[in-house]
C-alpha cells in the first residue's frame, strides 16, 4: 500500500481534494436553475483567470478540441495562417487548421528554441495577406515557452492578422494577460495549471475574432461558437450536454485560484520552476530548451549518457510513486519531462527532486547525492 | 435539508454511488501502465454492451461530438445521405452531416411518429445513389423509438448504403444488438442508459464503415477515427488526453451493467416503462408519441388542459425534489418528459409517479389521487 501516485506530468496533474470533492456533487439538470447559477459564475471567473474582457466558453473536450474549435470557426478554406512550429504541439496546431482547409504557412523553429518577434515579422513581410498568426505559447514536447509572445502579438495585429494563442499547457502557470496582450483567441485546458481533471477546454473570443467568425460561419456543429454564444445569452446554458461534474470541479478550482489571486498563483509556478532548474543543474543535468525559452511549467531534461529515460521513469514510478513523462517521437528516450502545474508546493518540488536523485543514483549516475536538494531548498523559502 | 434531487431527465441521469466513487480514483498517467490496462478493458466491455464485434471508441465529448465524429469521418462533400427527421435530434443529426458538406435528404416524419421501413424503402427508390442512411433510434424530443430499426437497416444495406444509428439516448435501455442488426456506425453517450456522468461519447465502427473512412479521410483532427485506431493499436492510448475520471466512471458502470447482464439491464428499462405508461394512463394523461413508437426510455406526456408544464416542473422540483424535463421548441409547454434511464428500480418509478400525482393535484388536476400508483405497482412485481 502507498499514497496515490504523485502525478508530475505535463498534464493531467494532481487534483486538490476540494476539487475532487466538488466533482462528486450530486447530479443536476444542465438545463435547470442550478446550472443557470453555475454557468455564468464559471464564465465570469474564467475571464478573471484569463485576465480578459473577451467572451469565454467552456467546451466538453480535451485541449485539442479547443484547437479544433478555433480552426473550424475562424479561417475560410484557402486563407493564410502563420504557425511557428518547433515541436509536436505546434505541428498539431498547424494540422488542425490544415484539416479545415486553411493555407498554413509553417514557420520552422529550431527544436528547443522558440520563435522570436523578428522571425515572425520577417515571415509576415515575406508572406502576403496573412489572416492569422497562431502560436503555441508553451511547447510541451520540448519544454519551451515563447518569451516574445506579447511582441509577436503586436506584430500580428499591426499586420491586420488575428492573434491566436494555444496556451493549453500554460495558462495559470506563466504570465498571460489575455486582454492586455490583445490575444484574439486563447485556448487552454482544465488538466494543466488549473488543477482540474481532464475533459474541458476553454476558449476566449475577442471582438475582432467574432467579426471573423460571423463572416466565416462555423464549419462544425459541436464546436460552433455562435451556438455557444446564443445558448449562453438566451438560456445560460451550453448548446450540448456539458460534462456537468467537470464543470463542478472547474468551478471549485477557479474559486481556489482566485482566492490565491492570479499573480500569486502564477508566481508559485515561477518560484517552483526556479527551484527545479537550480536543482537539476546542481545535479549536473542539462536542459533541452535554450535558456531564454525555458518553460516554467514543463521541464525537459536531457538524459545523462548511458541511462535510459525508460529505466529512470520506471524507477521513479515503481520505487517512489512519482510519475514523470518521457519525450515525444524521436525524443522519447533522449529526455524526461516534469510537469510543474496546478498544485505547486515545496513538497512536490522536494519529492520530485529527491526521487530523481535517488533513481539516477541507483541507475549508476555519478553525481553526489543531495546536490539537487541543496540547490533547490534555499529557493523554496518564499514558496 | 433533503436528499439529492432525483434526476428523472432524459440525461444526465442519477449516477450510482459506485460509479461516482470510481470517478474519484486518484489521477493516473493517460500514457502510462494503469491506462494501458484500463483502456483495452473499457473497449472490450463496450463491445459487450453494444453487442458487436465492431471496433469501439470512447471520445471525450458529449453525444453530439459522437455525431460530429461520424459526420466528419464518413461521407465526402456532395455524397447523399438519407436522414428521417421527426424532432430536434433528427434535425441535429441531419445538420451535422450538412455542416460537413454531405447532400442530406431529409425524410420528413410526422412529429410523434417514427419512420417506417416502407418510408425508407420508398425514399431509397426515389433518390439515387444514397451512400448512407442515418437514423435517430430514439428521438428524445418527442419520446418516440423507431420500432422498424432492424428492417430499415436491412433495406439500407440492400441498397449498398451504410447504416448509421444515433442511439445516444437509448443504448442500454432498449433492444439494440449492433452486430446482429448490422449497424455500421452506432453512437451513444455516457449520461443516458449507461448511468455514467456526461462527457463521453461512444462510437462503433464496422468493417464496411472503415472502408468508407479510409477512402474519405477524416476531415477533423479531434475526432479522426484513423488516429483513434492507430493509438489504440500501437499504444493502448487515445490520441488526445481523455477525461480520465470519466473513463474510470464508465469502466465501473460497464462492470455493473455486465454483472447484471445486458438482457436484464435492458429488461429493467422495459418493465419500468410499462409501469410508467400504465400509471400515467391510469391518471387520465395521454402521450405525445403514437402508441407503436412509444419510447421505453423517454416518456413524453401531454400536459392536461389549463396546467402549465412550467408550473408542474417547478412543483415537482421544489416540493418533491424530482427533476423532469419540459419540451423542446414549440413543445416547451405542451409536454413534460421523464427519463427512464440508467438506475431503474421500483423506487424511481413510484417516487416519480407519486410526485406527479401530488403536483398535478395541487395544480387543480381533477383526477383521483392514487390512480397512477394503483396502475403502476402491480407491474413492478418482477422489476
Amino acid at each position: 500500500m502507498s499514497l496515490p501516485q504523485l502525478i508530475m506530468l505535463p498534464g493531467p496533474t494532481n487534483v486538490p481534494p476540494r476539487v475532487y470533492a466538488a466533482m462528486c456533487k450530486p447530479m443536476i439538470n444542465h438545463r435547470g436553475a442550478e446550472f443557470h447559477e453555475l454557468y455564468p459564475r464559471l464564465l465570469e471567473n474564467a475571464k478573471k483567470v484569463f485576465q480578459t474582457e473577451s467572451d469565454l466558453f467552456v467546451l466538453t473536450s480535451s485541449g485539442t478540441g479547443g484547437v479544433e474549435c478555433a480552426a473550424s470557426n475562424l479561417l475560410l478554406p484557402g486563407e493564410k495562417i502563420l504557425v511557428p512550429v518547433g515541436g509536436t504541439f505546434g505541428e498539431r496546431l498547424a494540422d488542425a487548421f490544415r484539416v479545415y482547409g486553411a493555407n498554413v504557412v509553417d514557420l520552422k523553429v529550431e527544436t528547443g528554441s522558440a520563435p522570436t518577434t523578428d522571425q515572425v515579422r520577417e515571415a509576415l513581410r515575406r508572406e502576403k495577406d496573412v489572416k492569422a498568426v497562431a502560436v503555441i505559447y508553451n511547447e510541451t514536447s520540448t519544454g519551451t515557452t515563447v518569451r516574445d509572445l506579447p511582441e509577436i502579438g503586436k506584430v500580428a495585429k499591426e499586420n491586420g492578422a488575428l492573434f491566436i494563442v494555444d496556451a493549453i499547457s500554460v495558462l495559470g502557470g506563466d504570465d498571460l494577460p489575455v486582454g492586455k496582450w490583445e490575444v484574439d483567441v486563447c485556448i487552454t485546458a482544465s488538466q494543466k495549471c488549473l488543477a482540474t481533471p481532464p475533459g474541458l477546454a476553454l476558449v476566449s473570443v475577442s471582438k475582432d475574432a467574432w467579426r471573423v467568425i460571423e463572416r466565416s460561419k462555423p464549419r462544425t456543429e459541436y464546436f460552433d461558437l455562435i451556438k455557444y454564444r446564443k445558448f449562453r445569452d438566451e438560456k445560460k446554458e451550453t448548446p450540448f450536454t456539458p460534462a456537468v461534474n467537470l464543470f463542478f470541479a472547474l468551478d471549485e478550482a477557479f474559486q481556489m485560484i482566485l482566492e490565491t489571486g492570479m499573480e500569486a498563483w502564477i508566481g508559485r509556478h515561477k518560484k517552483a520552476a526556479r527551484a527545479y532548474y537550480s536543482a537539476f543543474k546542481g545535479m549536473g543535468l542539462s536542459f533541452f530548451a535554450e535558456e531564454r525559452s525555458r518553460s516554467n511549467v514543463v521541464l525537459a531534461i536531457n538524459m545523462p549518457p548511458k541511462i535510459s529515460a525508460k529505466d529512470l521513469r520506471e524507477k521513479l514510478r515503481k520505487k517512489y510513486g512519482v510519475v514523470v513523462a518521457g519525450g515525444f517521437g524521436n525524443l522519447k528516450d533522449a529526455i524526461f519531462r516534469i510537469g510543474n502545474m496546478g498544485i505547486v508546493t515545496p513538497r512536490e518540488v522536494i519529492t520530485t527532486v529527491s526521487a530523481v536523485e535517488g533513481s539516477l543514483h541507483e541507475l549508476g549516475y555519478p553525481g553526489t547525492l543531495g546536490e539537487g536538494l541543496r540547490a533547490a531548498i534555499p529557493l523554496l523559502s518564499d514558496l
